[in-house]
């Protein structure tokens, strides 16, 4: 007999159609610590997903927690709009002394509201702002958020088409890779760009992100991204990377593009900058860019204090030294190399698996069998997300804080989960 | 001699060109409590502005400061995307108990991402796909949001030039009294959607703020709005009110537009709704309208569930029955009677009032006048700002917690800013 | 018994549904001259409808068809792209000795393509690209055009639905006396000009028809075009007159907008310019204003040189003295008085009339008689077409050359249509 | 000393700014016959441009010339908008039976205004319309009209340019040997129409240029048309041929896509489908395509009645039997042997040419070369111009009546052109 669980029921007569993870894990979850959540019947679930990446740290990190009570208890400002704060100055130092300062990277820093999606906003009116040009490049299943700007550079149909309107000022171009390394990096583009013909209006900026999270965990290689940001020089656009999925340590460097060894003309960062799960985001860009006119974007709550609190905190704690990075590479290995031992297992499905840092996907196939291993993990009581235009990769996003234990738990619910499935 | 203070000085030197409540007001805040902030020197400040709205019920108010850690200290979920939580739950029981059931309102909650224009953009998207039509009408001094959908319908020319496109799909309609009551009410709006000869492309819905905050205080009449509704009806068109800033009490009842008596198709909340300044914010709508598929919109941080709690412990603590909508009502006429005395004294300013509940705005004829008056009143420790497309209004927000006595003192020092700078 | 003329066979079989006058007139034209069209039958019928408005001089004046009869009997160039022609040089002499200097008119011409709505297309751009802005204020019920440029500042719901797509960048202002005159003229678009925050993107330009045609032969008063022409001065829009319909003599004068003493920057002539009813037409604007760059717009059959020769020849014929003018007029009063005694006739109908020149329109009270009326007139071989977005207006536009007798054997055969279907 | 010439003195100080044939060709031209133009002094020119392929038949070539007089002469209809004339009936007769059934092709037949532009903007309508999408994919260097739709999907950046306003709602793919052969065809384009989240919109169509004539005498071959008619098969997108410079014979074939075999889902056609170089286009469709409402697109000169007469004359005399395209590809190969031999006589200078039918381009290393070689053809009395987005290609359309004396004359003077420039 099937029941529906009582407890769920508000959820199902009130909130929207549009609740979408709920449905794949239905329960309801009470507390958190570290990589673990816990229901209200206090059954544990082991997080691979950690908030769509907006909890690298992992679930209330003690350290953070601390500062955050600290910070409430004393009545620190909450709500400061962008009116200097001491919360905001000690965030701002922090940030330009432990992640500007030490690579050199001579960003302005703008809060555009505390979403991605804002930011990525924020983003690309400025790149309009500065070149006075409407059209913006992105890529092949990009994904950039879901207010309008943001939505019409971002890849996938079926959000685009809740749009309600033709999505335009957009051109998709093949990510790294897109065609199995059988053409040219940058062949069409560029060409496109060179021929007065093309028909391509000339962008204002390209935005990209180095390993497309929502996309399928679709890694471009340092060289690509060093070839882009060569061909954006080359060209007079500016280079937006959206690091708000792989910044803030996701690939090992605070910064996912530190490896390439490019500095973009603007990023933004959101998801795991504020630290602890609140909302926070960034918009940083060169200082010759900084054009914008007092007020000329603002929003409510781009003054999240609380989360400024958490955010110098992170900051303090995790990326005072390279330790974090290291880190994060050798869990990486350590997530490589069980996911190489799954694919070698199951040839037969015909199986890979891709990269970087703490984000990694593991893909079959057929399609519909990733979404099939996440449920079965899901029963297992391991949190995964399938990532891809047809949900076709298993993402694996752990907290940067997992322990070796914890990842090894997880990645053998992964290959059980897996084997139940083949 | 004029030095920069040096405290302010990593905003200056990192902190982007775009901010500008610090401008206005150039003091590095620490603390806050109810209706005052301290600055990093312990000068005091009564607040007039309420963070924009968002501070109806005080700066870390002490009931949701209690609940609020609570939750922290033991570990409930803070970022839960749109999982089932507990904390959620109780949110959407406290809503539906304490605020749609006793008005008898019949919406579905979606939780759209904590900001205002993330809202906008999803009650947009909605009207829209439940329509296939892409316009929006929306009025003259409108406000709706940054983000490039809420911007489109947003009137202030300032900021829609920062779109760098062109803002397309909206077209602007006189708001009440835009003819000083010449002219009848939907006169050109009706005679466009009955002529089919018009040129207007039937829109999809109607956006309206009951009370324009930014665009200069201008009240909407309760016959006004009723008139809207029943043009909405009569042209299949959906009635979106924005209650981001005059929602959540600040003119009295919960929504705005309960004294109109009006049944607005799509609601959208923020700002005051998280209740301690935290990003959150939701968009309603009749179940007929839940056309979503799971997932069409989303957006990482639409599970702020430290907000959710202090949403719905403000909810209980404050709206449990009829006290607070008489208390505010009976604050502005306290204001009211403030306002009143100052336009008296000062006829040759040809000063003016209007609001509703606890928003007030006070006009000169000679425009720059607002500005200079919300200076000195910082110079006296209270802090206002001006709104209206020149900056033209001197704006009141104080708490919907305000003590008679504090604002009796902050209407003092308005007056006193008014005669010094006549 | 009704039976499908076997004449008409091949047009029901092989012609597009679009097709639509052939579908008022079952008939199968096969000569003309002067007011008189012949079907293959040799049926004659009497024509108040002159293409629409392209055959100002009639069928196949006699003058023009000895000169097109010659220049093509003795090869002169056909088809001549922009290059130059001794037909397109004795066309300009004519155009600036006949037309632009005895009323001091500085325009510089440029040769479009050959239909109207090039002809507006062209002059969108030019403005445009002038003020480098995108957007463009038409009025209700105008009419510009089928392609997508004219298409979007055309009030007809119908035409513009045809458009595939959303037509932006144009907003409508009401027309003279859409109101009748209760409100103040301009009030709505000169307020939104004036106040920075009512959403209206500042136009590049206002294109306007003097009389509205297609729109139900609105007239637009003299003082009303000098009103707009100032307006337009004041906030530094450019003034389009499309005088495609109205000009080359249809209301009195030349230009339909000599009698209010106005100079539109940019001018669109077409229709009748070309004299015989060949492709041909104009844009004018201001010297300054001619900004193109060599070949920015162009056309293939924009060097249509049998009418230039044809042009010419009417211009000289026609326009050197102030006959055609007084003409005009003197026909007018013998349309107007016509019109006065139907409606008198016809009080219970509330029928009314309105016109200038050789324009001029009959409305009914109930939309549906109009077509009811030129049904029955065509019955007696008289052609008449309906306008207005209803189709509610019986619209009038006899040859220029019409003589005295002509037009009383027409207005008697429209009195007894009316009469007839009453 | 240098004098402006009188002759063209109206010309310059009168016409606008945006003339360009004229400058390329500074003589005043009176007469044409055949192949050759005569200017106003009596100077021959031998033509090889032919009204940019308006004149495939020659300049007033004398059989359709009787038939035109003859029917002037006669006082048949001139101008007709879409009414029922004989002129007409008997051209979609002849149309129906020399090219449409001896080449088993369904379509109906539009008259949508009688220049190319105008066709292009009602295909696209209609794709739009049918397809219930906003999108349009076409090639890179396609050339399609100067209105907003047309020039939306037109490549040349500088006439994109000259919009005004963003040109949105195109999507520019690569034309047939883009990459020299180096990428597979159509590589790019399925990927984006099969992967879910490559952000490409959906389109409605694809338009396509068999021979792109404007874009530099780009030739598609054979089976990559048949292989972009059957994506859209697979894709669900119409397929649209402009077919108004290639058609009408151009490539030996009536329609420039015969030789590949496919039935495109709509056809336009213009330039010299009025034989004698006036004005007139058509719309081709499918049967099941033709949802036009009456009346939903329209244009004054859709019913250029003289053009009609010049048309039908043009298809009887010369496309009943299969004479015309025989003589266009032998002399196709004249032309083919003639370039062959300048390129093998200057092989430092890096030509090479290509070409279909009568439509050839010779290339040239350096591309300021063919302008420089069409200068000195001006000046031995040959008309040539350029084409390509960097005017690099010499073109010939000679008309498709030149006789192989003719065809060597001006192949021997562009050799000489060539050499004398070399």
């Amino acid at each position: 007999m099937t029941i529906t669980p009582p407890a769920l029921s508000v959820f199902e007569t009130l909130e929207s159609e549009v609740r979408s993870y709920c449905r794949s894990w239905p329960a309801v979850f009470d507390r958190a610590q570290g990589s673990y959540l816990y229901d209200e019947d206090d059954h544990t679930y082991l997080d691979f997903f950690s908030g769509a990446g907006a909890l690298n740290y992992g679930h209330n990190n003690p350290v953070l927690k601390r500062a955050l009570i600290d910070y409430i208890e004393r009545d620190g400002i909450t709500h400061g709009l962008d009116m200097g704060t001491t919360a905001k100055r000690a965030f701002l130092e922090s940030f330009q002394n432990v992640i500007l300062r030490p690579r050199d990277l001579p960003y302005k820093v703008m809060f555009p509201g505390p979403t991605g999606t804002n930011a990525v906003e924020a983003a690309l009116k400025l790149a309009r702002k500065v070149k006075g040009r409407e059209s913006i490049v992105s890529f092949t299943n990009a994904f950039h958020g879901m207010s309008l700007g943001s939505l019409a550079v971002t890849g996938n149909a079926f959000k685009r088409a809740g749009a309600g309107i033709p999505l335009v000022h957009g051109t998709p171009m093949p990510f790294d890779n897109y065609f199995d390394g059988t053409v040219e990096d940058f062949l069409w583009f560029e060409r496109l760009l060179e021929d007065q013909g093309s028909g391509l209006n000339k962008p204002a900026a390209v935005i990209v992100e180095t390993v497309q999270g929502e996309g399928g965990i679709n890694v471009a290689r340092p060289e690509w991204l060093r070839a882009l940001s060569e061909l954006c020089k080359r060209q007079d656009m500016l280079l937006i990377v959206d690091d708000i999925q792989m910044g803030c340590g996701r690939t090992g460097a605070f910064f996912s593009f530190e490896e390439a060894g490019i500095t973009p003309d603007i990023v933004t960062l959101s998801k795991s900058i504020g630290g602890y799960g609140m909302p926070m985001s960034l918009c940083l860009f060169k200082p010759e860019l900084d054009v914008w006119e007092p007020g000329e974007h603002n929003g409510t709550f781009r003054g999240n204090n609380p989360a400024f609190v958490t955010a110098a905190a992170a900051l303090d704690s995790y990326w005072a030294d390279g330790h974090m990075e290291k880190q994060t590479l050798a869990r990486g290995e350590q997530v490589e190399s069980a996911l190489r031992a799954i694919c070698n297992e199951h040839t037969q499905l015909g199986a890979s698996y891709r990269g970087r840092g703490l984000v990694w996907g593991l893909e079959f196939e057929e399609p519909s069998r990733a979404a099939a291993v996440c449920a079965r993990a899901f029963e297992h009581h391991l949190l995964l997300e399938t990532s891809g235009p047809q949900s076709e990769v298993v993402k694996l996003l752990p907290a940067l804080t997992v322990t070796p234990e914890e990842l090894d738990e997880g990645l053998r619910i992964l290959a059980r989960s897996v084997r139940e499935t083949a």
